[in-house]
């Protein structure tokens, strides 16, 4: 494999001394772009896209040529490529968010669930492997996988966007089941980032879009103890290089300190959080990434360019930080305040690296 | 008017001494009622029940009746009355969330709009006298509002569900526009509040229901700032007793330690955090009303008890807490386990109030 030229997304990562402080957005390669549109509709679909490695490429290297200051490639792909791996049957209405065909709600059939053979998601780490080719040392890329949590929410509810009480329920009334869809996710999350960072990926985030909607203790018994069993699975180093991870609770900024405490070496972060306080709540423990709310993207540069200094700020000065949205960017921000965003950090992070 | 027999809530709220903890559900009347749906059926609509003082006392008493444990009764009402008498247009459609005719998103829309004359919400007062005398002081009256911010999600986006981006991209971009909806805003919740203490509401309650979706510095800009002018403007004592506000920022337990300083008496809490350490981080300052996540309520009669009897223990011993769910009880939950929550609360706090 190429080396990588521009390592600072991986230092800040490890807490190391960078020049200034690295940034990537999450959903990069997203409807955003132009360019992103004309490639899914010459796709298909936006799973057609997730499911063909030269079209996966295509698109993760979209927001690179067009925004020479990002430091890092994300994997284009989608968290519910492993339930559907797991033969729940994954498919996307126009217009609405993710559904799949079978549900996990009648105790025969969760008892039946178990971790899928790895080769029926091949097609991602040979996207993996396609896109880090292409990459050719530029940047890090990110390899990624949704939390057990977050997946059992899909696998259980049978689609996004609702109130979470089916699986809830579950927790409350049949712990023992949820339990068991959530070991054998967790199992089959441990290979599925394993075999992405074989296959080239050079850190590693887990997104737990849905572990906020918990409470305090339902949160580390249900989705907080599978993250830290996938952490302490997943390969440490390769081609000689430690594979940092970064766990990401969004919603979860309240249980900062416990999160801290699971082995990842960064832990992301929503926009709902200072990041100065986040950052005195974790001390040395972990790295931090984020967090401006993407929503500051529908605004002017002027705004964008106060917002990210006011981040900067908080943080402050040293290391440990990777520049990020708290949460991905939305479809509806013009390309050019992305960049304002970009030229921003890089402008006003160099006086907190000296 | 009609003295006080159970006034177990109000002495909660300041934090003197009661022999249990008291206890009131969020959207206790509403639709997991059976009776509730009768009237709904018999009235037409969710509305005509808001607007009918017949009808908004009707369901207001039907939890009372029906759970003796209940030490609170809370106003049949929306917190959308206040932008549907400030001219947007508040309706339903069948199935389907609140929507507005107008929304305020040009500058010409919004320079015009200006409190309302309060005899357009004449017949939410009507309401409250009326439901006062109906209690015949078994329990006090809880009166409400949405907060500014909240208020103005839905008067800016048209309708709520949304990500907020049409009022946050205001918020950046043009925030002396959106700080004139605000201002506007709070004026009107606090002629709003006052009328409804006048007519007999013996404490009051500030719905800041989307304050979560904003981050940090947005939060006390935007939500937190406005709640404060409003208690400082309420009315704070009728009929010889003092008149205890509470204030709710659902998704907004990152933010305890500046709401506690707003003057308000006690702080809503959702389910996220756990109360015993929101209870150390807001010290003797306000009392905390919450926080079981109604989803538990879904499950059965034995792990209802369990988490209610967590929640008691993490508050632990001494006064200052009111009993409830983290957000409005779901219209899914089974009445008896509603009941089994009332019990539970009942039996197991006696133990911290000797």
């Amino acid at each position: 494999m190429n080396p990588i030229h521009n390592d600072t997304f991986l230092r800040a990562l490890n807490r190391e001394a960078t020049d200034y402080t690295p940034v990537w957005m999450m959903r990069q390669a997203g409807r955003y772009l132009p360019e992103y549109r004309e490639s899914r509709k010459t796709a298909g679909s936006f799973l057609q896209l997730c499911k063909s490695p030269s079209f996966a490429t295509e698109v993760t290297m979209q927001p690179l040529d067009r925004y020479p200051l990002l430091d890092a490639a994300i994997l284009f792909s989608d968290i519910l490529t492993v339930p559907d791996a797991m033969g729940l049957g994954l498919y996307f209405e126009e217009g609405e968010g993710p559904k799949f065909e079978r549900t996990l709600r009648e105790e025969a059939d969760i008892q039946k669930l178990v971790a899928p053979d790895m080769a029926s998601l091949q097609y991602v780490f040979d996207a993996v492997a396609e896109i880090r080719k292409t990459i050719n040392g530029r940047v890090p890329l990110i390899g990624f996988s949704g939390s057990p949590w977050t997946l059992a929410t899909y696998m259980v509810e049978g689609k996004g966007g609702t109130d979470f009480l089916t699986i809830k329920k579950m927790a409350y009334a049949r712990p023992d089941l949820l339990h068991h869809i959530l070991e054998t996710t967790a199992q089959t999350v441990i290979q599925y980032l394993n075999a992405q960072i074989a296959a080239g990926a050079q850190a590693v985030m887990i997104f737990d879009s849905w572990g906020g909607a918990l409470a305090h203790d339902a949160y580390i018994e249900f989705s907080l103890n599978y993250m830290q069993k996938i952490v302490a699975g997943l390969t440490k180093s390769n081609e000689g290089r430690k594979v940092p991870s970064v766990v990401f609770t969004k919603g979860g900024a309240l249980w900062l300190e416990v999160q801290a405490e699971i082995g990842a070496d960064a832990l992301g972060l929503d926009w709902t959080v200072d990041i100065g306080s986040a950052r005195q709540r974790v001390g040395d423990k972990v790295a931090l990434q984020g967090n401006l709310d993407p929503a500051i993207l529908l605004s002017t540069p002027e705004a964008i360019e106060k917002e990210v200094a006011k981040v900067l700020k908080s943080y402050g000065a040293g290391n440990g930080h990777v520049f990020n949205l708290g949460h991905g960017i939305t479809q509806w921000t013009p390309p050019e305040n992305a960049a304002a965003m970009l030229a921003a950090v890089r402008e006003h992070s160099r006086q907190y690296h000296q």
